[in-house]
């Protein structure tokens, strides 16, 4: 346990926050010794200042955990994560940032930011070069990093194997879960018996942030990919995992076979790594007719693998498919910490432990 | 009442046959006589024959009705509606059609023959005069005709207001509805919070069937349009109410307002002839940014309006929109009812009333 | 339509105040003119004022109306209902009341004061008396009156039938819909694949609303019927119709044919008056052993009908059903509407009409 | 792994097959190396045999398995589980307890009869003495023993520490999980949006099943319990846990708190023996207003802890509160799991390990 190294949640109250707690709960690097929130949580313990909505139990050291205003200065470990709402991550962020914190952050505000690594990776782990040109433009002794749109992960991960064939254009319809949109998020009069085809911001999201992750760093820069993507958004009765329906144009013209296999022997950094939340095949592809299915496919690998299904000729634009996530593992807290594990393993982070 | 025509139902004990019950019990011109099942069914009541299992209980005066086999000869009136499974469907209303009877069928068997109509009333009632051809072909006193799949028909209502501005190719994502797969039909753990990427042969008949609904008449023979479509077809957890998330690119570039006028001012002979069943307005545009959904916009006009919203540009077809239909009214029962209808109208039927 | 009385609707913008408009639509005896909300929305037209929600469409005349603050002296015609929120309704409804305006209210505030009628016209229409200790003691010119909270109408009108054989005690377990709680209302995370076993405030209503309902009117008031009620309350996902278990003690022992006969003919002041809105038979009894369920039942005759089924022995109680009853009509808005039809078939609001 | 029993599976290709599978998959005393079922799929592999319906994949090395016909004589091992359906189990279970076997069964069959253990060991886990009953009546070198219904498991549970203060009766009201009828079980169409208040056959079993498992062994017969259970059932779209509104009449009159304790600290020989699929705690009392739920406290525990909650004075028989179990884990296979543990524990079968 000496060996672990200390980490704190900002936004640690809320729904995402909690998502985090989850996932480091049993953490073999990072041991949870922090939790920062807003001015009007901060002095209360900590299973007073949330209302817990998780079926597993937060862990029981955490309840009694003090929790802090959500500031540079009050104690908190080099390494924070940040579950913050977008309305307020963006200053304090840098903040912490700016104060000399590595901030990893599931936070929308600054993934777009030329100077910030967006993350997803098994596809841009060399994007924490990014580092570097935001530590010179803003003079800052941490570092931020991020994490893309739920929604953005699964797809980005499903079309990172098809570079090789030169990725034109995508159009993907997404039928995203509830749990996507935090507690209490939808009414459930919107939800049971019903689909919304609308979901706020997200359309937009999911057709600029892929061109990013998947863009090449070319002297401190992304440049982004050049591929075209068109995004329909709608919200299922699902409790956890985006299903997306996804048509793919590329310049060359692969046969089904070969697309299948670039699909799941795609890997990267996190299982050359071998970090503790890789899965060991990021893509699984199921053969059934009628996969991938949220309630039966969304946790496998603890909720770190993309799931596709279903590869088929699109007469229109060459290949369409179907990928599934969890929305708030891979697509979120987990996609975070994964995070963190490769900036340790890369030497961003100092690392507490020798690792085979 | 004397005036109006004696119609009967093939395959009126299953949920196809039940919804045609619900759509003919108060209709103006067509009085329901005479029920057709299999063997194993005929000569019960209907009310021991079928097990109800709508919400609106059946006409009174259907109960005590006696269940006939599904064989011409058995005092079938003239106009018969085919809810009979596709398993036997294909001899029975060839059958009913060699014998002189007018056969309205939802069932798929017969629906791509190059002579039976497939009808979307507001689309192609001029394919009627198929029957023409099929008489001659087939040496029928009868006649055939069919409407599409339910998905098919709200794609094919949003798409025929744009040949004006040259269909080229589609591409759809489905959210299908429960009811469409009948009862018992799927189970309630692959519904229950899920999502299914798969329903099957649905995906070949969207690809295929407007193709022919949108096709013009061309010395009795259905010219297909050329449209390239690509579906992927979804079941979620949705009682009543297909949505349908299209793509659609066209050889002219008319603005969103002149689609937008296109569809809402779309209109056919249903309208023209006044038919009882038809919308007044066959596709209604919502411009809240969350619609249609199915709880809300499913039943509008009796479930006969297909529902039409977020029409925004596509950066890679060009148009981008979601439509919604009810799936067991204008997508199977209620689709039938209105060719019949449009028969009548047309003179293919006598009428027994006089239409304003 | 010059027959009509005018009406308004206190709180007309919220989810309930649009369950008052939908079901006055087409109402043959009032029209609504009137509609009263918040400071905040007064002065706007209706359309902008209100997020409707209802899947049936507002009236197109209503859309134009302006919302007036609601205050007695804004127009506000004699009769009006209130659908207002608990934490404002009392004040407001008194406020009308002593204005001279006949408040007919949906809101739990005044229901258990004794000289406020809590009606169910089928069970106690004659203490619609208690209006005169209601204006003697308060020295209103106008009038208050309720229907009480939507579980209890379905238990009240399951238990009013069998006063005869004394009611000693009941004992009832309720999974209430979704939209009895309002919009947004109950959390999609907590109602999809899952149960809420509490309802705030739900369970003490149901134990103590019936026994004022059932009780007799004596010299001006009401003495409680002795009855005790025991109430557990959840909340599961459905939309619309709460499903109640109910066990039962009488003291004398029907039999079972008895008891159905009991509920079956059950009829009170609404049949006797024929009223617009009152069901022809208020309790129906079904013999299949799977019923009642909200997706087959709930709509019956409006939603103003509540389903019986399963009555069978309880080895403790001695009798045990199921009943189901459409929780915003005849649990809400259909309820008021019922009660200010009765007031004027009893003349205590002037009848526009002569009804036969 | 040499340490390990070897353990088959009677019925393996089925849900509740599965299930058990599932439930064995890491077992640390028993090793599956056998499975059997019908006929129809003896001979084929595993893989090919079973459809496998749930979240978690099979274990890898029971795909290749050869399935076998479900008789003695194939290889099957001493210990066996039953999941076979009702319609064979009876025969086939007391074949193999004829032939040496000993059976645990999950299967309704032989449940209540005199000479048959049913099993919820931290209640009655004296009542396996029934076995030598058993032999001696039946001469079978084997042994047969069961586990209740579902339903019945968690009312038991919750019953038992109750025994001190006298049961007289019991009212419950079930809200039943879908995964309790099985695949394909309930139609999507009477699950989604809505409740079906009837079970088959379930009822009954809630009101004896107890009775017999709260019972006294004397004179190596059970005295049944003479508590009165009075059960009504209902079916929701939940996927997995029942949660039951229990209301509870006693002798004695212990406070609330007395209740609550007798709830918390209640145990027995799954925990005297530390068995590996023991809860630690059988009973967890939540504090929090609106708990359990199914969503999050099904898997408390890996599902073999029954959550209650919400305890509180009934006006007619005294208490009421709610209980919620995992009906495919504590109510069915990990029930015969830990019944198989208690019988290698209590020296009915050889312990291949020493157990601290």
């Amino acid at each position: 346990m000496s060996q672990q190294i200390e980490v704190g949640v900002l936004g640690a109250t809320g729904m995402v926050g909690q998502q985090f707690i989850a996932q480091l709960a049993a953490h073999p690097w990072f041991r949870l010794t922090w939790v920062g929130a807003s001015e009007r949580s901060a002095g209360q313990k900590y299973r007073d200042a949330a209302s817990w909505r998780l079926p597993v139990a937060p862990p029981a050291d955490l309840a009694d955990l003090v929790v802090q205003e959500a500031r540079p200065g009050n104690g908190a470990p080099d390494l924070v994560f940040s579950a913050m709402d977008a309305s307020v991550a963006g200053e304090i962020e840098e903040a912490f940032a700016r104060a000399g914190h590595v901030v990893v952050s599931n936070s929308r505000n600054h993934r777009m930011a030329p100077d910030v690594p967006l993350l997803v990776p098994e596809i841009n782990s060399d994007h924490i070069a990014l580092i570097q040109t935001q530590r010179a433009a803003r003079g800052w002794s941490g570092a931020l990093v991020t994490n893309p749109n739920c929604s953005t992960v699964f797809l980005a991960m499903a079309l990172a194997p098809l570079r090789q064939y030169g990725l034109k254009s995508v159009i993907v319809t997404t039928l995203q879960a509830l749990s996507g949109a935090g507690y209490p998020g939808v009414a459930s009069l919107d939800a049971v018996g019903n689909v919304v085809p609308f979901i706020p911001g997200e359309e937009a999201k999911i057709e600029s942030e892929p061109k990013k992750i998947l863009g090449s760093l070319e002297r401190g820069q992304v440049v982004p990919h050049p591929v075209v993507i068109s995004a329909s958004t709608t919200r299922v009765a699902v409790v956890n995992g985006h299903t997306e329906s996804i048509a793919v144009q590329l310049e060359q013209q692969p046969s089904l076979d070969q697309v299948r296999h670039a699909l799941v022997s795609f890997s990267g950094a996190p299982q050359r790594h071998n970090l503790p939340s890789a899965p060991s095949q990021p893509i699984v592809y199921l053969h059934e007719e009628n996969r991938p299915q949220p309630r039966l496919d969304v946790d496998r690998d603890g909720g770190m693998t993309v799931t596709v299904g279903r590869l088929r000729t699109c007469p229109i634009l060459g290949y369409k498919f179907f990928a599934l996530g969890h929305n708030t593992v891979r697509g979120a807290a987990g996609a975070a910490v994964l995070n963190a594990e490769l900036l340790m393993a890369e030497g961003v982070l100092a690392s507490p432990v020798a690792r085979g």
